[in-house]
């Protein structure tokens, strides 16, 4: 990732990766194998980043900063191989997945391993709270693709909306946030405000990715797009659009509960595209934002703090 | 199970299983519902008996000793999802598999939603040193899957069975009672005795039910007569009769690493169940109870070590 923000943290994130990597030694070579594989198939290390820059801000010990932040990216290395297993992904970043190479069996069981890993990670950080706020996040995140996977399709409503990009996002972007704070033993209220800030920006990012799968190239996303609405997903530019149309026949249809097929999806999505739906999707994501970095305006002018604001606002500028 | 050292933790046991239950609470209906079915489906709760009578033994407090007694079942309840998921069983005890009735894709959330909750409560105990033991425990169970999934076929090594059975029973047992004693503030040279005594107990529970997938009723077993070597599992009771009949030819065929057919297989099992090995298998069974019950010879005599002394011999017991 080239960007600025990481100049302070890029070091830390060297070794983050070390770490993750190191979790399979004394293992199985096939496990070891496996984990070589994800970490190297890389992603933004956009989650421990911003542990490493709240942490540094606040005065964390930087070591157990580093176990933090890996235990951070392992979690979210856990479940995505349990989502790619589900979802049937063969791809990830333009990378074949793991289970397009592995059996399910191993897949799972390799998920498993990194969520027993990132779990031993964060009890390594020696702080029970921090722990306490790990392992609900897990809890939130599986139920919310549980909900996912029995319920949310096809249902207009912008409640469950965000509860479900709280769960599959949000909620680690916060705790990324809040357990790097109270690694570093700030006061509550400093602690509250960089859960809120990781909350703002976790929201932003989810919807930000939601309207790349209308906008994006299949290439940059990595699946096709309209994905989310041919598989009965409803997301924030569809829910603006059936507002802003509310005579839409698909509109009308999915707020009926109704899924619609291939062809009626496709058109919707396309109309979707071209709609002022998106630019109004994308300042509910610039609002978040916005008050997300207004979050930290409390902590003192250091140039972790700049960081995380440019993290805020690179989040954003990914559709433009 | 009607047996006489549940009496000093039956209340306990009781409070475990609603803490089990309620963890699903406020959560999806349909995870509410795999929870309540698998809790239903019950087992002997040997794990939870061994860490409510260790700590009510060494002085945990009580609250606190439930908590983690609930967290080490959950451990063992999710690694069986994934387990049956793995293995594709479509039975347990008789009674149905979450993996019959559901998706692969609900079972692995299931599964990953109860290490979760399994993760929070062990936090909820607040010993950091706790947590340390149950993460580690939880990635020896599961790098022990992942090797037998990969290499463990058709082996015939006493290190190799000795490791195999400690990743996938023993390690649990010796968790049990250590993060008892952990939690109970117990001296270091208690901590160690219990954990003695947990993996003798789990060793020999383990070498048990390999003896009676020769001996037992498919019924109680509930698998096939012989299924471990028909699978190429090589058990106790198989190397101990290749050790005691040095030239017979499905041994020799083992031993060089070759897998035999289903013909070969069942005529060797009916061999080994008919032999003196399943006798040897046995003792080595009771020598391992014998030292587990020794480590607690330091514990005064109350009556919850008199539980934790019956347990071994219950164990041993089941295949008379």
């Amino acid at each position: 990732m080239n960007t600025i923000f990481l100049a302070p943290v890029q070091e830390g994130i060297n070794k983050v990766e070390a770490l993750m990597r190191s979790q399979a030694n004394d293992h199985h070579p096939d496990l070891r194998a496996a984990m070589e594989l994800l970490i190297s198939a890389g992603g933004k290390r956009i989650r421990p980043t911003i542990t490493l820059l709240s942490g540094k801000m606040l005065g964390a010990p930087d070591d157990r900063l580093i176990i933090l932040a890996a235990a951070i990216e392992l979690l979210h290395t856990a479940t995505l191989v349990h989502d790619d297993l589900i979802d049937g992904s063969l791809l990830r970043r333009g990378i074949p997945t793991l289970n397009s190479k592995w059996t399910p069996a191993a897949t799972v069981l390799t998920g498993d391993f990194i969520f027993a890993r990132a779990a031993k990670l964060a009890a390594d950080t020696g702080s029970v709270a921090l722990m306490k706020v790990f392992a609900t996040t897990l809890s939130t995140i599986v139920n919310g693709e549980i909900t996912q996977l029995f319920t949310s399709h096809c249902q207009v409503n912008r409640d469950d909306y965000n509860r479900r990009i709280y769960a599959k996002t949000a909620s680690l972007f916060e705790t990324s946030a809040t357990t790097a704070a109270i690694l570093s033993q700030a006061p509550q209220k400093t602690i509250d405000d960089l859960c809120h800030y990781g909350y703002c920006i976790g929201m932003a990012f989810q919807i930000i990715d939601d309207i790349l799968d209308f906008t994006g190239e299949q290439a940059t996303v990595g699946k096709p797009v309209g994905s989310d609405l041919q598989q009965g997903i409803v997301t924030l530019p569809t829910i603006i659009y059936i507002e802003m149309n509310p005579k839409d026949g698909d509109g009308t249809r999915l707020r009926s509960g109704q899924c619609l097929n291939e062809d009626h999806a496709t058109r919707m999505a396309e109309a979707i595209r071209d709609s002022p739906a998106i630019k109004k999707a994308h300042a509910e994501a610039q609002q978040y934002i916005q008050q997300g970095i207004d979050y930290l305006s409390n902590c003192s002018d250091t140039p972790e703090r700049r960081s995380l604001e440019e993290i805020a606002e690179f989040i954003v500028q990914r559709s433009l």
